[in-house]
């Protein structure tokens, strides 16, 4: 088997073989499941909620500086749950996999991926594969759903945001998407940039446990600026941000001047937005810092004490405020 | 907004809008959550088991008799939950569409998909949308993951048949496959074909809640041969079916000897292949013959007393034994 043709996906002999000699064996190390088509769970007996999430990945390339698809497919998911405040667990994985495309290839972005779900306590339960003809699907797109249990007591919402809380995001801001950019268009601005792309459940278990974080975001498509201004028009809260004081890589500070780019509106995969009640800013920004993905964390900005028009307000470098708002227009498609 | 741009796909203001306005009001009547990056789902306080379940679906064409894209996204991982024993409850919705996708076609496929939801007590929780540039998806492709809660007390699994036990499927075989099929080639076999694209979880609920269903199948791609033949080698037992008790419409049956095809190898999408305890047969039929979905339910064979060798052998029509196997080759790509 060297290159996955139509009949993989027939639901015959070659789909069942592609499914116990590669991608079975891949996962089934992963929590020692059984890959079925419907997962059984145990669910825990203390009373509590259940976070679900879902994102279908078709970035272009599949491999790119600091990570993968399949990395991303992971990452991508468990951040989704770990910013509500769940400790994720469980994770399905669905393929839709073009004609053609090398099964050395398959492999390694499912390595990828079951690994980094490995690494972050989280278990391929489940999984679908499709095949489509040559040319209706670019490579390979991956849909990644996935479960976690929200602990008692444990409530992040935008409602709990109130004047004078602390804006923080944990690094620098844009890294994922100015990789993926200058590896696609072939650019380089100085020292390579690479994605950020990682999964932050072990960071945000160990922030909201100090009881300090009212709500937090995982900045991807749209950038920190669609997390914040989400953020304040779901709290009617105006929240106000300083430019100096976002911390940017130099060559994503570079790439973004010399292109006419707002880091503020770059994809970021391994980055938290986090607003934080003002008593538990120094432990939040102590925690961050002393964690592998929080060594850039900075303070950015603060929810305004008078005015609640939920709007997101921007002091730039030079001293004026602007209005931040969402992008218009397409930006870089096929960023995650 | 007439059709999808890549700006539908940015994160920013058009991705913004096309949730809002067009994706959040179809989904949002249909269970009262809010549609959320992450759904926060409240866990029942009884001990049971979780179901979780995925896939994607690539159909083409995306609308076809008896159904859509959408019906189909939201049965087959109903129908995944359901075979399980599983009661479902939850929903996600991954759509990637194709710049240039006309918004009124992804209105009438997400309509058709809550509504199926809806009739069938699924919540559509959470989602998400990607679009890619034209020429790299062909028009839409959609997976949804499911949840489902087991009752206590239910444990479907082919570990549970025994010798003696009966084969049961719910009505004709075939009909989505040869549906799709007539469709997409301009074929007409006299009266025509529907595909059977339904959601099975109600007419489950009533079967396992006779205590007697040891095991159930979902007869998607592969057909029943494909189910039969993973429920025999999971088991290690050889399952005998009889060719001329397998119930088929006039037109399925047409198809497949005007096209050289066996119906036992084509996909159904709102069937039930059954192994049942031979004690509960009756009620098991009775049942079946009592709801809209298992009108045409007949006993097709049994499990063998004497042989272990988890085969199905099928006696033809004509009085032969010939092995039932996964089928070789391509068979029809994107019907499901």
């Amino acid at each position: 088997m060297e290159l996955i043709t139509l009949a993989h996906g027939s639901g015959g002999r070659l789909s069942h073989e592609l499914v116990e000699e590669v991608i079975y064996p891949i996962f089934n190390n992963n929590g020692g499941q059984d890959l079925l088509d419907a997962a059984v769970i145990p669910v825990p007996v203390q009373p509590g909620k259940l976070a679900m999430t879902t994102d279908s990945y078709v970035i272009s390339p599949i491999f790119f500086p600091g990570g993968d698809i399949g990395r991303l497919a992971a990452c991508g998911t468990i951040n989704d749950l770990a910013v509500c405040g769940a400790i994720p667990k469980f994770m399905s994985v669905g393929l839709i996999i073009e004609e053609g495309f090398p099964i050395r290839e398959l492999k390694q972005v499912l390595h990828s991926l079951a690994d980094t779900a490995a690494e972050a306590g989280v278990s391929v339960v489940t999984g679908d594969t499709k095949v489509v003809e040559k040319g209706n699907v670019d490579k390979i797109y991956i849909n990644t759903a996935g479960i976690g249990f929200i602990p008692p007591g444990v409530n992040l919402n935008p409602q709990n945001i109130k004047p004078g809380d602390v804006v923080i995001v944990s690094g620098t801001l844009g890294d994922h998407e100015m990789a993926v950019l200058s590896c696609r268009e072939g650019l380089s601005f100085g020292i390579e940039v690479v994605s950020d792309c990682a999964a932050l459940n072990d960071l945000t278990k160990c922030l909201v446990a100090t009881g300090a974080v009212k709500c937090m975001r995982d900045p991807t498509r749209g950038g920190a600026a669609a997390s914040l201004w989400e953020l304040a028009g779901q709290s009617k809260m105006t929240i106000e941000i300083q430019e100096a004081a976002i911390p940017l890589h130099p060559s994503v500070a570079a790439g973004c001047s010399m292109l006419g780019l707002d880091p503020l509106y770059l994809a970021n995969e391994g980055k938290l937005v986090i607003i934080v009640n003002p008593e538990g800013e120094k432990e939040i920004i102590a925690r961050l810092k002393n964690h592998s993905l929080g060594r850039n964390a900075a303070v950015i900005g603060k929810v305004a004490n008078q005015d609640r028009s939920g709007k997101v307000l921007l002091q730039t470098a030079l001293g004026a405020k602007r209005l931040v708002t969402l992008n218009e227009g397409e930006h870089l498609p096929r960023i995650c």
